[in-house]
């Protein structure tokens, strides 16, 4: 429903203060502000798995003035014993008389915490204007988290590193580095904030990959996943104990997705070959692309992408263009898929 | 040399003169302003092939107040019989006493312009202000003009227009359109800048070109140049009559480029397909390459690029990357050698 000037001003505020949570997958971002008689009595935001939640953070920092309050939530309050517990509860128990959130918890749509709240007496809205799009803005913290509380399944981000002409290496399978120290930075980053690294056996032998996060600021390391049947030295940096690592040995990729999602893992990083890439991206388990283009040419070497059993142009798979930036002398172009969840946008 | 600020502001009025006039190769797009007393008293640039050149059409404009008078050019006057006479004499003769210009002719360097004034008694200045940058800012008016004047072929853009994955055609051989309408347009704006487009006999049997400029303002059309040994349909689109069309019965770029120099071309547009990219590539005479890409995964299908005799990644053709745009849901990106005449920029 539409909100006064003064409610948008106070879901900014959460909104701010989500984001300065800690991008660590799969926990979501989440900001709270509670206001009495129009100041804000409380602030609050989610720091990471096993702190407390966004609200009750809030609670804390108003202590005795959160009775008679509204509670301004950049996410649905919580319904379910976690880590912590409910925050539903937690709001009642405060004499909380007002909720108004951003984004619906999808995860927990049928009995979810607007529901309890509203239960027990308390007014809750949700901020549904298209202007401000506090909605849109506050799912775009969490976009793993909202993508799988949606579809049951880790968004899924394929990075590709290759030349203008699609090459991924060499003639003679050379292949580092084809792009150079800001993409690879870049990419970095990117690991940063997904819960898994996924790579096929064949990578892990050709290339003897580390898929740890170095050089840029980061909390904790993503899950390192190989996928595949082959066999796999065990001298391979993935075994070392820089970071987690499963081995997956399926080539199927939904079955693997299924199986990181049970752990929790609602954003993976696609970092394999044209092999395992093709198998996704066939399969449409492809979500985002973040494609890395090196101003080189080639005119030989391995493809960037292998068989999508595609035959006619007309078949191709068409994405949408999001984002174009440079990197050093690289350019990063950023698709998503042009499908009914996410329509291609008029422009 | 240093020049003065009234100096500089009569220099950049010659240059946004110079910038009206046609591109159309190879016709240089010069401006001249003429001062008399600090008061501007004639205005002029070349308006292609045939019309007078700037310097001629300030003189023409000043009438009686050319005597004593400093003329602000933004290329060194000529000293040659063409389709008009020499500038430097029609200076001389209508009483200059000083000249300004920016960007020397290098194609007549030796016996040129600057020097026959200088004999006839008149104060000749380049300006080659580092932080103004005129000479450059001329030159790039007329890219095509400036590099073949100093390197004696014409200066050679590849287009090429391909899908993330480097791939020009799907395996059946379909390829229309990989890219977008905008994409399109601004492929024939290009067109209208070059004197010739260039394709080889493969892609007039596969795709029937027509090979003109359409759907852009545009100043007559390129010449239509065929590469190659085999056989081509009388039918083909290149040889109706929207456009001169030459045939050139050879695989060497470099006879072909030598030809057509002869011709007076000074741009040429490559748009062939993987092999006539590769010959020309292979033997470096590509001298910027514009590369559209589409959004679009094939996983299959035509390369790009023919074999370049690249074994190793540590031989690729590292380019400059000097511009990236965006046509609809394509991206262009502007790449140009890092050659010792034009060296990679650090940044």
């Amino acid at each position: 429903m539409a909100i006064t000037t003064a409610d948008a001003a106070f879901l900014e505020a959460a909104l701010e203060l989500a984001a300065r949570g800690p991008v660590v997958d799969p926990n979501p971002r989440v900001g709270c502000v509670l206001v009495n008689d129009g100041a804000v009595v409380g602030r609050g935001f989610h720091r990471g798995a096993g702190t407390p939640h966004a609200e009750a953070a809030a609670l804390a920092d108003a202590g005795e003035k959160t009775r008679g309050a509204t509670a301004f939530v950049t996410l649905e309050p919580c319904n379910h014993h976690g880590r912590t517990p409910p925050c539903a509860a937690a709001l009642i128990d405060a004499g909380v008389v007002r909720v108004v959130y951003a984004a619906a918890d999808p995860s927990h749509a049928a009995a979810g915490g607007a529901q309890r709240l509203r239960a027990a007496g308390i007014a809750v809205e949700q901020a549904t204007d298209d202007i401000t799009d506090h909605a849109a803005r506050a799912e775009a913290l969490n976009p793993g988290w909202t993508f799988a509380a949606r579809h049951g399944r880790p968004l899924v981000t394929w990075k590709s590193a290759s030349t203008l002409d699609g090459r991924v290496a060499a003639a003679d399978g050379t292949s580092r580095w084809i792009t150079g120290p800001a993409s690879r930075q870049e990419v970095h980053r990117l690991r940063a904030r997904v819960g898994a690294v996924v790579v096929g056996t064949g990578t892990v032998r050709a290339d003897d990959p580390a898929l740890t996060v170095r050089d840029v600021p980061h909390d904790g390391q993503p899950l390192r996943v190989v996928l595949g049947r082959s066999d796999i030295p065990s001298s391979a940096k993935i075994f070392d104990d820089a970071a987690e690592t499963l081995v997956i040995p399926t080539h199927d990729p939904a079955k693997a997705l299924e199986q990181l999602h049970e752990r929790g893992i609602r954003h993976v990083l696609l970092e394999g070959g044209p092999t395992l890439a093709a198998a996704f991206l066939a399969a449409g388990l492809v979500d985002e692309i973040h494609a890395y283009l090196a101003p080189v040419l080639l005119g030989a070497g391995a493809h960037l992408l292998g068989d999508l059993g595609i035959g006619t142009i007309a078949d191709g798979q068409r994405w949408h263009l999001d984002d174009v930036a440079r990197f050093g002398d690289d350019v990063r172009l950023i698709m998503s898929r042009t499908s009914p969840n996410r329509p291609a946008r008029e422009d």
